[in-house]
């Protein structure tokens, strides 16, 4: 079986955050596939593929296009299941995975440095994943101190899952944990709103944020006129003076 | 007081993944700041200005650089660490974070999507944290089922921590679960290595070398003549037929 099949990271949208690696990739492919609003962002100096706004594409060399990282809560996952379901010769394609800026490293980077420490990143989607599993995890990254980036926080169909989040949490996290909403990050458009847990606010968030928990050593850098900005320092025991 | 300071992400190596946005930020800086290698890895387009190998540089516009992200186990905590404990003045400056694609994201691209679902990064450094701190995470994150990366799994000084983390996580985690070496990650030079926590060599790791530890969900997918692709799927019952 001939072809090749590209799964290509966009970043979180500007084309400043597409690498040149992406940038070849999707001008070497022949078809390019994926949801509409990810075709969208593809800047238009790259043309002549036929883009199809689905996944039904017969291309030989396609190029599956993700937001963020196509690796973490993005589409690389579903086109491996796919390929080991499939047709076996599907497993002969020349297949690579070509990296993006995920949207916790552009929501941090906005923030300053609030992953400086050990983190993890967990998906509060239960479309694939139960609810328990989701507390379970919420309660070991938690226990473990770790920072917390949350990916898929909030949608029309999951409203109350944030809330019922920050409640576990605050069983276990002192009141006074950092938590940061981080909204359309690395666009123009971007909002950040830095909150304690006590008074985090589910609502703040929607499709178009990721949201931070702090770990007991994460720390805010007062400003005069602008937001503070929010860094886990590398030790645990906070600045190493 | 004036002046601007950017802390750039160059990724994990290649030019090719050094972000347009990076890139004109080196551009514009007057100053570079970092490690030798680091600076050695910035393109030969990106010319002028003085640089520093050390921290010590007093510039206008000054980058300061870092390998892959520097938001994760890199530079800019060490940077915001400084400004909190320096002059109060600095923390007016015009300060910026520019990401970058962080060791995990490149290693993960080389052998699927191990990352495909929940997932934690932990250093094993014990330079600025204590190994019990280090225990504790490794032991939450194997209790949540999170998939684990794990950064700076070895040097010289410690050759003995990443063959204590496998004794520790062998007594929560399976022997069977899928244990990746990824070696140089998006270099010419790329070597990975696959392997069950069971048989997983220590020594097959050093500085260069990032570590995945799988979920219980994390598969492979066998190929002819080639090593298997690995992927956690998105559903945590396994692939959603």
């Amino acid at each position: 079986m001939s072809g090749s099949l590209v799964i290509v990271g966009l970043g979180p949208g500007s084309s400043d955050l597409l690498t040149p690696a992406a940038a070849r990739a999707l001008q070497a492919a022949t078809d390019l596939v994926g949801y509409g609003p990810y075709l969208d962002r593809i800047p238009e100096i790259i043309s002549g593929q036929r883009r199809h706004a689905s996944d039904n594409a017969e291309g030989r060399k396609v190029a599956v296009v993700s937001g963020g990282d196509p690796g973490v809560f993005a589409m690389a996952a579903a086109v491996f299941e796919a390929i080991e379901i499939g047709d076996p010769n599907w497993r002969e394609l020349d297949i690579h995975v070509e990296p993006g800026i995920t949207a916790m490293l552009a929501a941090a980077a906005e923030v300053g440095a609030p992953l400086g420490g050990d983190f993890c990143a967990i998906s509060l989607s239960d479309n694939l994943k139960s609810w328990e599993t989701i507390e379970r995890r919420l309660r070991a990254a938690a226990q473990g101190d770790f920072v917390i980036a949350l990916y898929n926080p909030a949608s029309k169909a999951r409203p109350h899952q944030l809330g019922q989040a920050f409640n576990l949490l605050r069983t276990i996290k002192s009141p006074q944990t950092v938590v940061l909403f981080v909204q359309k990050a690395a666009t123009p458009e971007t909002r950040v709103i830095v909150a304690t847990l006590a008074e985090a606010d589910p609502a703040l968030a929607d499709m178009r944020t990721l949201v931070i928990i702090g770990a007991t050593a994460t720390r805010l850098i007062p400003r005069t006129g602008q937001r503070p900005w929010v860094y886990t320092p590398r030790a645990e025991t906070g600045i190493a003076r």
